[in-house]
């Protein structure tokens, strides 16, 4: 029979239930070597916590972190709170000689990251951090293609992620507008993926030089008042403004440890674009587009792939052939969604954990991608270009 | 505590894991108003079986259909097994008094269908047939759009269900090229999905005119020869080839019964298609677009929408203001794909159940739908227009 | 020194002044064996005639078509009228010895075209109809690509032509809604193009199933009641409405005389449809995709043209390694436009004439054609196939 | 009757070829104030311009720059040579008193630009500088509506001009590749259009930083040598290789006069893209996107144009309702081409000389444009910000 890990999910709102959903399904698409039994659900919210375990199966339901740590059952602990919390807990649990599976960005701030990053060096537990885009078959295939050379030496990308979720100035002030809370803005939220997908096809980026703005100055404060945010329904409002303290929009051209070049684009204030998550790489032989918001494709050229006059970009929709996606169904173009990029994440996890697979991005990992976005805040503060050490 | 109903699933084959994962999945993802318990797994061939009850959690694994139907812990029998066996499976199992979850199509031959839907009448259990398209939150929208009247009166539809994986002359001769075994070809595996769409925007269609084709006349046997398929693996040859049964490409004007007009076109053969679903509905005010293979957008436009120098077809991604896509998560644009419709499938069955929501396509329902294309069939035979009774 | 002939042209609405610039024009493109002098403009209207003529330099303007084709100066009449007047004019043209270059359709009835041909087979001038889209370097090259046998055998072709230009219900009464001045509606403005281009790279169509409707059953009428048509101002309506006498959708399944099928379909009140002329051709070894809204690209997939995994529709750009293009530009994807596709028309006249070319489609060719429309007609009507003679 | 000016074009060239063809076109398509004669066409290679007088009819042809300029019959000077040439014959010609129409970019390097400029401002003639994109009906829209605030305050652009005509590293050294006869690569012959786009919708750029690469270092030497380039052509190499001299690949990130931001990207060595000269505008109410390779359409996004389930890009087909777009023809979606774009240019130069519109861009406008790509070359050689002066 197969072995299996306790794990204790923090946090009930939507990558909580994300993670608790992956958990789940993880093992009835892949064949793990490694089962997940979810023990305990926390949140500050007991009720939500409770309402979660009914919902998911939890054993228990926990109204701290602490006791989520504490709980001798739990192997691995799921950190899904806002970004401000990262860092203690990873901490605690890692101490706790847990595995830790945190949710992107590492932490508000660099200096927490740093933080995380050297506990997780000395640490027993293993680490993932939840780049879920690099689970993406297209994002996948490209990285492969690009790997084997089916684009000759690559020389050029460029990348953007914008979506519009705070492009209307009515969009209530929230925690996403802290410093404190959430540190970074489209930077942390939207550009981080992007350098995770930038890291893994492409390798570090040594150098950068950006710019970036906050279009919407001020936004309304909700009557509440409580600074957490819901996507879903109208908030009253308070009549007050308050001052946004991070980024809108950011841009930034960077140079690769290998001297190529390229650039970064992204927006939460970019109208029409709802998770447009793309980019362009070109090579000596050829070029790969991919844009999330067509997850399910992929478009690649190489030059003489046949006779000049029918050459042309490949529009290639994904299919069992491709990373992952014949585990979901063998069915060509019928498509797999964003919560299958989690499931196949919590495989990778389980897999990793039980020695099977080298876990990438590690905590470690992962603040290579930070660094870039701190880097990016440094050189618009310095108008210069940025070293990264 | 919720109540719940004990599953028994038959066929272990793609749909069979589909049903599997999506009963697990289901109320997760959905607040159900009844559980589902997987009772029992049942194959033919029982150590297939034992593999599914352990990915899964059966509670047991059998060796035939009939002793899933026996078991008394089982309210629900859902069938996956090739087309042929299903009108069999359904009469036990309503005469049993069971549930009834079919996949599509209901019968390898009409006279099957047609009792299955008698049978269904009268029964207790109630039924659902597996047209997981009309969960697709694009094409769910779309209907509801075409009823509220957004694109004003309805004059034409024009519907496509095209893919490829017969296309290839060496792809061997399989179950699916048999009358006996599959009844229809394109029309059975692809148009009936075409047909379940049309009926559910456009009302019933009540005359057809036809013409269909077999392109790839015989196909070479299998070493094996035992008419299985297999689309993951290269399959040895015995050298022979074989006649195909039925057809490769269909296509056919319909008459709506409301008066409009509408095409139909089908194939398993057409290269570079993988699963192109596609309609185009047109009215007095506008018109909408879809293609499955790029499921999560609609094209919709709306004469006047906004002045005619910026008038066109809005691009529309899927997102939480959609049908059933704000259930998997809040965040536009990310995506759902092809296993997350049969978790909604699977939801409305359980909604269904439990007498919160009407269910459609029913056993009777999913006749009409299958009606029309043994209608095709006559009308190519005869050269002529037919009546749908 | 070349040799050229002289030209008059008939009519001076759109397709008179595109005739006028591509006289003008094709000289400068095409390295011409034959030049051509803008001799005469008529039009019933003089003023519109002295108005063309000072714009492209005709020698002189007359009031009647009669005139043009008495001319001894004129060798070429250009018949660029309302589709009533062509039988007339090119009977009158041809009975005068000279060369007929008219715009499609032939005739407003079925009798009028065949007068038509059966006078050009035994006529001294050489006649060719407008057909512009079989000019288009996309379409031309994909007629080349089928021919070459690069999609392998081919087996279906699926033919659309939409447009919107009567979608609106306030779109007032003109002659093109009468059956005595256009004869057809959609069949005979968009429909014509589409079969052109079915026959120019299929072969003869031989038989028709097809189903019209009037969507629009009565529209207004202009306060000058005159029955002309302006695209481009508003019209003001007398108050009354009159029933049009012609269809604005139809659709046909048709058989090729080589025993494949295909499918049509057209209309003039497709929202959001501004020149969907599109078309789709599977064969055994690919397939091909068009749509003059994207009349610069084609989308071509060939089986094995790549590994699977990275195959796909190619989405060619049209270029200088293109029928035609690299006349207008050697740089690729530059685009050109619809009046280009008349200049390159103008030049296969002149190379015709001059003995270069042999000209396509000829009055006796487009007859082949528009019998498929009357075809369709006359196949609503009975409810039944048609054989085409 | 018209008054005319006589036209003496420089060079016979692809742009030499595209002027004449626009003078002739030009009053065919608009109704000019001003009429323009043909009147000699000069070329170093005095064959090649007798050619060109027979295929446009000019009256004359000269072996030399000189005598078109000393020719009193000519009032206008077309500049369609080599870039290196552009300063010495703009500047004769201005001393002349000519008007000049100059292809872009203005000269090899910005001592010649400034010269340029210098001489225009205290000139009799008037000036026009080829910068075609300008004149796309889509471009041109886009440039309204953001003028007339259609997407609220602007506050980001993205630009990219990318062609695949360098990408192959066998494509032999050419004059493109020298610092004195071609200036800048990419930035100069791709580049250029892209400014002067953003100039014309966003205000000038005040500030860069910069990064280029020449990806392929040194190319094969044609066996001729002459440095001339034949695209059309495979060329004989003479087995040696030589240093490229600019560059293939630049980025930017840059600064608007009024704060925004934007970027710019562009390369000669980007495979898969044939004329990709795209941009994203985002603005508070919505956003705009276009992309050359499909010319004739644009992208509009406007918050709340409609109710957020249909609301998304608008795919927007050029049509009469459109700049320019209606002299062509009054059909929607039909299309225009690239030489379409040079006769809109020559009517505004005729027009702009008739003193019935403001010429842009003149040379000076021109001078502020190239400043941009100097500033590019010169930021990437310091590691840092330029202020443009």
């Amino acid at each position: 029979m197969t072995e299996s890990i306790g794990v204790g999910i923090i946090g009930t709102g939507i990558m909580g239930a994300s993670h608790a959903m992956a958990f789940l399904s993880a093992p009835t698409i892949f064949e793990m070597p490694l089962g997940a039994r979810l023990e305990v659900i926390g949140d500050v919210n007991l009720a939500a916590a409770q309402k979660a375990q009914a919902r998911f199966g939890f054993k228990r339901a926990v109204g701290s972190w602490q006791e989520v740590i504490a709980d001798p059952a739990v192997d691995l602990v799921s950190i899904t709170t806002p970004n401000a919390l990262h860092r203690d807990i990873a901490l605690a649990a890692l101490e706790a000689g847990k595995h830790v599976y945190c949710e992107k960005p590492l932490a508000a701030d660099l200096q927490g990251a740093l933080e995380m990053a050297d506990a997780a060096k000395s640490a027993k537990g293993r680490t993932l951090v939840g780049y879920n885009y690099l689970r993406s078959p297209a994002v996948e295939f490209a990285r492969r293609l690009v790997q084997e050379g089916a684009i000759g030496k690559v020389s050029y990308f460029r990348g953007v992620y914008d979506e519009d979720y705070m492009a209307d100035e009515m969009t209530p002030y929230s925690w996403r507008c802290r410093q404190d809370m959430a540190g970074l803005g489209a930077l942390g939220d939207l550009c981080s993926h992007l350098v995770s997908v930038a890291h893994a096809i492409m390798g570090p980026i040594t150098r950068v030089v950006a710019d970036t703005r906050t279009i919407i100055k001020q936004r309304p404060v909700p009557a509440a008042g409580d600074g957490t945010e819901r996507r879903d329904v109208a908030v009253a409002l308070s009549g007050e403004f308050r001052a946004v303290e991070n980024e809108d929009t950011a841009q930034a051209l960077v140079q690769f440890a290998d001297g190529n070049m390229g650039s970064l684009v992204t927006s939460r204030a970019h109208w029409g674009r709802k998770s447009h998550l793309a980019f362009e790489i070109f090579g000596s032989q050829g070029s790969i587009l991919f844009d999330h918001e067509r997850m399910n494709e992929l478009q690649v050229y190489t030059k003489g792939a046949v006779d000049a006059p029918t050459n042309g970009h490949r529009l290639i929709p994904m299919g069992p052939e491709h990373p992952y996606y014949g585990r979901f169904t063998p069915a060509k173009g019928h498509g797999i969604g964003f919560n299958d990029l989690k499931i196949i994440e919590v495989a990778h996890l389980l897999n990793g954990i039980a020695g099977k697979e080298a876990l990438y991005p590690t905590i470690e990992d992962a603040l290579a991608t930070e660094k870039v976005l701190h880097a990016i805040v440094d050189s618009t503060q310095r108008q210069s270009w940025v070293e990264l050490s």
